[in-house]
């Protein structure tokens, strides 16, 4: 287990704000510092001890920095790992928890930064935001999924011995976090997530959004489960939507096919097919348990 | 606050169950008699305090109750309804907890069990099932859909006065296990739970069987909430979908238009329709907390 000197959070909310506490509950970093790129006030991060102190300055936080991590919405990462590497020694390790990984990593991979960045995808979101709800087990037995920049073939030792030696520090910072790691390619997380959480996301949407609201009253646990991620932040949602784009939308034509199969099973009353299908559903989910 | 008795449950699984433990947590009944019409072992319920005794035989159970609750699939209650009927004493009180209620208010309508009978649909099911999971407190705070038949304005004056007494009847022995009523048309209930309650199963199941299965491991609390109800009994729901066929398939023409909205936001890349679709469903799921 490494102790960092001196460990960056960049936007310190529900996700940067649990790392903050598990850094300094386990004593990972000695000392770790807050930045608020929009300049909005971290002294609840402070007062709840996520962070030892706070800054809106990049050159001034980051500077001895040894770990960096960006915790923003998904279109504010690149630019913000591009400040924190500006701002930090060349030997430093900087990583993300953006929901989405191909343009990131591909835009990191455009500028200097890419010598010190991997990026990760904590998979422990939650309908909740802020600092207020984060808690320093948040990590416990959580997937993280670590993205090394895919490197061709050609390219020089040196860059590769690099970025494996990056994706095994993150691994380990992960892990030492209480979280479980895997490595995948950004491309096949995209696709992957875009089926698993951000299908269930849209689904969740669409389905509180087409129920008339004098219903609501009568909505029991079932509705309530099914929608619940639905309260989901709009701004982080829309970007990470618009940022995976191409997958999501093939996600969602596979499902549209699914759903097709109820509807015609339905106006058949095909009462085999519905079965059928009421079994394949349960099988998946009771593969997953609780 | 009445106490009968001697009250029959007709099926004990995790709502007839539950309604054994309270009726005897609160004394509403001073003896509880399950009966498995299909003649499963109901040692587990007496043991686990859900009734005093079981019995196979309609006619021994029901011998001298006062109260019966039908607690078995939905395509089943009209029967065992009549059966409670034939042999009680003309003045009980007969209701039932099936998830769907015109059909079963018309079939009951047809005989002279109506005489007695009063549908229910206690919002308080789960994806879990049988008596292990029962516990007297399922239907604290709950709402309980009570739906009087309708009754033609020619109807005899005794008819009508029998319904009011029976439905006046059945709400209080809901509010005295703990939960809130709310009286609805067989028709309204029906549409009402097609959007509420079957629309969300569904989609559920589609999205858990549509998931490729070597993503699973990635699964996280999203996808687990969005498709906890997948894991419920098949035969349970393939019955409620069958017998709720028409408002089921309205609810899923509706939702599919909706995500027709989704997926031509995505394809036009419309970050100002998607940001207001999200918005939409965030609303909707906040005006009903957790």
């Amino acid at each position: 287990m490494k102790q960092y000197e001196r460990a960056v959070i960049v936007g310190v909310g529900l996700l940067g704000g649990s790392i903050g506490l598990a850094l300094r509950a386990r004593k990972l970093a000695k000392y770790v510092v807050g930045i608020s790129p929009r300049g909005s006030s971290l002294a609840l991060a402070i007062e709840l001890g996520a962070i030892d102190s706070a800054s809106t300055s990049f050159a001034a936080a980051c500077r001895d920095a040894d770990l960096a991590i960006v915790c923003t919405p998904v279109q504010s990462v690149a630019e913000h790992v591009l400040q924190c590497y500006q701002a930090m020694p060349t030997d430093s390790l900087i990583t993300d928890v953006g929901s989405t990984k191909e343009s990131i990593v591909a835009a990191i991979g455009r500028t200097e930064a890419y010598r010190s960045f991997i990026g990760s995808h904590p998979l422990a979101g939650s309908e909740k935001s802020g600092v207020e709800h984060a808690r320093d087990s948040l990590f416990n037995d959580k997937l993280v999924v670590v993205t090394p920049a895919d490197i061709d073939n050609d390219a020089n030792h040196e860059v590769v011995a690099r970025q494996s030696q990056l994706a095994a520090g993150v691994e380990l910072m992960w892990q030492s976090l209480g979280a479980r790691t895997l490595k995948m390619s950004p491309r096949a997380h995209d696709a992957a997530v875009a089926q698993i959480s951000h299908l269930p996301h849209l689904l969740a949407s669409a389905l509180a959004a087409s129920t008339p609201p004098e219903l609501l009253p009568l909505a029991a646990s079932g509705w309530c489960d099914t929608t619940r991620v639905a309260a989901g932040g709009v701004l982080l949602w829309r970007q990470i939507l618009e940022d995976n784009r191409q997958p999501v939308i093939a996600a969602l034509e596979g499902f549209s096919t699914q759903l097709n199969e109820w509807l015609t099973a339905l106006r058949d009353n095909d009462v085999q097919k519905l079965e059928a299908l009421l079994l394949e559903g349960k099988q998946k989910r009771d593969a997953l348990g609780n």
